[in-house]
């Protein structure tokens, strides 16, 4: 598998996976994971596939998050973390590692927000515990089920 | 939900979730996460329940990998990992962090080995790319589908 069939790969699996799994790394050094909404599935969250199509970083990601959840201190802290997608039926994966950036940009806040957030945020896209998290990744590395896949971006 | 519920609903989610995914930190100081079969699934390794139940660290976990796998190279410069459990579909998830060892012991790396492995390590198992990991986690975190829960072990 060449980088361009691993890449088609990788955003057809982003594109349906049923979740995110964001790794930070905490204060003690040690990797955190848990699952996050997948803002790339398609089904899911039709409304924001024209956010990531054409952009320039195919593979970037986005990721909402409350200010005060503990990974957002670990990013303050250190901005190393990795996205992992995967379809663990048919052993497909994919592990997009960077720097996450934490926006601050009211506009593509705004852009980023869905109808029903206000569970999370209750006072909506500019409530202060609405944080918004971008990975424009740097290493991806994954596996078809049958491959593995790594090549850098 | 009290830590020995915590406990009780991470056991279940281990004992059934399809993947384990194994984080380690690379070379430059990136989160890696790849799926791993999961040892304590129940169902589709029945033969090793005997090894987890009744031990004295009861969220123990093992994983087998090729000796020349990235993650071993990972492990022998940083042994900080952590595992994620998950079930995406009712937002079940446990995270278990701690350092992971490399077993040499010779009698455990055969009570772990499960017929059919010969696919992965042709020479059996004594073969020098078997290697057989082990993480006694001392922090656990996760999220019941409706609220987070976190303990030390």
């Amino acid at each position: 598998m060449d980088k361009q069939e691993a890449r088609r790969f990788g955003l057809a699996l982003m594109e349906k996976a049923e979740a995110a799994y964001l790794t930070t790394i905490d204060g003690n050094g040690f990797p955190q994971v848990r699952a996050m909404l997948n803002l790339r599935n398609r089904k899911r969250w039709p409304a924001l596939a024209g956010i990531f199509d054409g952009h320039q970083h195919d593979l970037l990601m986005y990721f909402s998050t409350n200010t005060s959840a503990a990974k957002v201190a670990h990013i303050k802290a250190n901005p190393k973390v990795s996205v992992y997608f995967c379809d663990p039926a048919q052993f497909h994966g994919l592990m997009l590692a960077g720097i996450v950036e934490i926006i601050t940009d009211q506009r593509l806040k705004r852009q980023i927000w869905q109808d029903g957030w206000e569970v999370y945020y209750p006072g909506g896209v500019t409530d202060p515990d609405y944080t918004l998290l971008r990975l424009l990744p740097t290493l991806a590395k994954g596996w078809t089920g049958t491959a593995p896949f790594e090549f850098e971006l």
